[in-house]
């Protein structure tokens, strides 16, 4: 399973599996390498970036946290402004959140590190790619990542109980000098019996025999076809709210995400009292607006194990509800995403041979 | 379970459960009432009712066939003047496709009923109803049924393996004269040890663990929402199939099916094509023109575990097939059962309180 | 599926699956292959031959039923000599119950074979396998069988609800002038479709997904060495009931089932309270006694999913149980038990590898 | 489920449960409740007790750890010596393992508490009850335990991936001072969101249904009637070894434990080569023996879900085992269980009502 993991995360470099949800593998990338007082650069892209910033900082991490709308991703010239200025290299990491799952906003990873590259700051490049990780393009070893936070619950397919850490080299290296007290996430804890085939302490064993299918099922399809398949539903979902008139929160098209589209509300309109009126007609369960952006927005979900019929059905309850719940917007939301659907696979070859990067 | 399955059948008397498919409850309302030579009159409302008559002749019946145009249901008229004229009552039953599932069209039992009552003739009325049956009103009692067949892949939301006879006092004393030879479908063999808590022979145990899911899940909505809830969507389904200017089998609105809606293919069009056509692109799967209708139809399924969202999906992977097979059609069929699913909303209290015929 | 299950039967011929329980194969093997009228021979092993000649019987056939005293199988040199003198081949077919489940006691099916191939009688030899097959050794080709009558839930592991015929050339050509009516088992309806790899009615689709994690169970395993794995744990069930100072119904070693072990209770004692006794206690249910060895016999059932500590677990239950329910018994069954186990494994090379029948 | 779990623990207090196995609610434990330099009392009882000192160690805790012989729990008036002695209340804690999984042997944790009473000292009392929670008796109230740690995959009867911490009002308190960074552990960051109905990130949602089963079962059987199991089987476990002749590792009957019996093997031959041998031949495996202990000891589980026929499937396993492995012993271990277990059966009224400590 390790092994298998490795071609998801596009890494030749060690996987590590905790018996834990995801804010566990947030807490394993700052404790394996960081000490009380280490500074580190963080963005704040929306509510997931917060929270991370909260356990770097409930850690003692003295974080310097650039301000933001939620509309838009991590700024890769801001993060190159910010390292030049640091000459003594004082940031002992960028911590960047892939996929904002708050707003359907992601961050350009490979930008992010161009930056930090010409730069020549020395800095670790964490990512959480808990919403985005087997869902969209995510390249550990080549964008230089050096610890990816990731969790089994979206992507993955599985239940949530598992998450992980991607570890570079360099990562690898900093724990000898990380004094933050570990155990539980300790990487030389766990990769030691790894290596042998066992665990430190008992697996989550059930989740595990899941991530076997959840594995074999990536790979029979191939990772590239799943990312297009979601790039594909992603596209259609917008297409459909556009139509309706309403705006995505996602402010620049080149940080769309794939896993999720997050849509303001008309003003004056409670996002909650739609998502509680589509749940009680169409047994749909949207997502909420987080933290500042409760009422003010909904979020349609289209990750993990998805097809386009299913999008078509979860489209159809958003536009139903509006129109049961007398929210202002233009009609036709749902033929827009047919037809962007439609356009797609016309534009493709129909059945298109899997590029396999998992072959 | 042989008590909880009585206001399924809307009857308060015996309903026998076999380990067996729907075709193994047709033979056993055969071998339990006839005796070869037996005259019955039957009409040919499809595929299924053709397979049945099929059976009735092995086993030695006497059928009269009133041919029909697989567009229409049996025609209470004709059934009043058949046994009208058969004034000797060599009939010894009117055998009737409830659901035609291989037209979506059904027959109207309770008018089949009353022609037989007018012309006062004891022939039994047997109805197969293993597509309609807790999908569609079905009443047994009320509209003097005397064997109701059913199975349990359908209104019941299980795997196939189970099959059901419903049986009127008539039906039961008919036995005693009744000359073809049976054991595994023995009715009296079968109540006797269901009345003392036993079967006769094995019992196909886990689907029998399945049923009581099932009669509580029925038991939950009520059946009559259960109902309400197939009429919506197969009215949106036509709805849909109306806008792109398709041509639905059944000719008669009274005789629409709630189950299931087959549709006619533009003329030199392959049904089959299209079907395969939306098999590889949407992973779905209609169902196919059965026997004479082969090519020139499909079919919608939406019966049983179904919702709101399940049908706009499917319709969207119609339309979309359509459009890609480059079949002749009109767009909008999805806004159009949108819209039927909105005003039926609209018209009724939302979240209106369940009848609950079960309960 | 259908491919996968020859070797199981040990034919090359086809064998057909019937989306009903054991009794629906045995009233096939009767409706495929007879008239009314027609005369066969039966022998009174115990309580399943008992039924299987009533369903002949209520078939019209005309059984000549040898009375037995439920102890014995049927007696080959019975045959012989009954078949001898119907010289004019009145008899269409002999018919056994390889394994009955009432009592534990086998018929040597190739010794019946070599006494109708001695006299030259043209019957057909049709065997019920139920509570045998994948079980004990049995050999649909090789001894010469005609029928042979199968079910899903004993030696294949699975739940009840699939049942099966494996049918020679000479049972299909006696199709041709079996008058009996018949649709659901009617094999030539049900080899036409099977063939082009279709079912002519809906199958028991979930049995038929769980038939194929049997037949790999059983493939991995090595059919030889499932045999033999039943003949330890049934010599070990003998072994604990001659310690305790009980009787075996069986009377003749060479007939012991490998299936099940059928012991008599000592005079004066009811065998369904010290079942009561042992369910009650230890949550063990062992099977009653059927018919007129009601009370009078428990039965200890070690076939199918079974394994040596099961068995253990089994019957120091039963040992418990005697002495709780204070019926005069000797201790050390369980001893013996463990003793005849471990002899055997000692005897043989441990961790033998498979011979694999099936591989 | 929160309240439903504090039966188990038989508190009052608030129960967390964390997405992670049992090693992650030991780091909880401490991280909650500790500054780094704060000094604990723990004591050596076997290689559970060890990792715990291993993990307060790596938070830079100092622990006071008394030696053990791994055949003994905790020592009560060695408790009470050490306390008495620590004047100045520099222990902030008493750490010990309910039930050692390594040795099966027990502490008397109410001895314990009455020790520490004794001499007023105010350290919290924190108990590892992993292996003992649900199968053995536990009072996390009556017995002043200040944090109580579980897990779900032994007495819970659930795959590995919750993990519990039961809190006192004390230990509560402790937060506040306690300066160990933490996010994904903290207490207060749980209870907030628990008393409003949420967790504070994703919860591993399948385990938390399968927990509400495991409740369901331990509230029908009635927890004292669990322990009462038990207790019998651990008796009856011992019986055996005792007639083996072989030595169960625990060395004071006040420290059985009815979870587990360790049992050393015979001077000179190897616990895992007997153990491979069981497991090739039966298909069992035994515990093996950790850390020191390796080779030396093998381990006999009779927790969770387990009943009287389960035990003597598992101790003839053993004793076939131990004879085809040609190891020195008695016979006659099996038949001295099944002794133990009747004569239990016999004392007690057969069938006793369950007390129902949790009804």
């Amino acid at each position: 399973m390790l092994e298998g993991l490795r071609p998801v995360f596009q890494t030749t470099g060690p996987v590590v599996i905790y018996p834990a949800s995801g804010s566990g593998a947030w807490e394993a990338a700052i404790v394996n390498t960081f000490s009380p007082g280490d500074r580190v650069l963080m963005f704040e892209t929306g509510h997931f970036s917060n929270l991370w910033c909260d356990i770097a900082q409930r850690h003692g991490l003295l974080v310097e946290y650039v301000p933001g709308n939620w509309r838009r991703g991590v700024s890769p010239a801001e993060v190159e402004q910010r390292l030049a200025q640091d000459t003594n290299h004082t940031f002992k990491a960028v911590m960047v959140v892939h996929n904002e799952t708050s707003t359907g906003v992601t961050s350009r990873v490979a930008e992010v590190r161009r930056s930090m590259d010409r730069v020549r700051h020395p800095a670790l490049l964490m990512v959480d790619t808990i919403s985005s990780l087997a869902s969209m393009d995510y390249r550990h070893d080549e964008w230089g990542v050096d610890v990816t936070v990731a969790g089994s619950q979206k992507g993955l397919m599985l239940p949530p109980g598992l998450s992980f850490n991607a570890i570079s080299e360099k990562a690898l290296a900093a724990t000898k000098t990380a004094k933050l007290p570990r155990y539980y996430w300790d990487w030389q804890e766990m990769l030691k019996p790894n290596r042998a085939g066992f665990f430190p302490y008992t697996p989550a064993t059930n989740l595990i025999w899941g991530l076997r299918e959840s594995l074999l099922m990536l790979h029979e399809e191939g990772l590239s076809n799943v990312f297009r398949r979601h790039d594909r539903h992603a596209e259609a979902a917008r297409a459909a709210v556009h139509a309706w008139g309403l705006e995505v929160v996602c402010e620049d098209p080149r940080e769309y995400s794939s896993s999720l589209t997050a849509v303001f509300m008309p003003e004056g309109h409670d996002a909650d009292r739609l998502r509680e009126f589509i749940l009680d007609n169409f047994d749909m369960s949207l997502g909420t607006g987080l933290a500042k952006l409760a009422g003010k927005v909904f979020r349609i979900g289209h990750l993990g194990h998805f097809n386009d019929l299913m999008l078509a059905g979860t489209l159809s309850g958003v536009e139903m509800g509006l129109r049961l719940a007398g929210i202002p917007h233009q009609p036709g939301g749902v033929t827009a995403a047919l037809n962007s659907l439609v356009a797609r696979r016309q534009g493709s070859s129909v059945n298109s041979v899997a590029e396999g990067v998992l072959s």
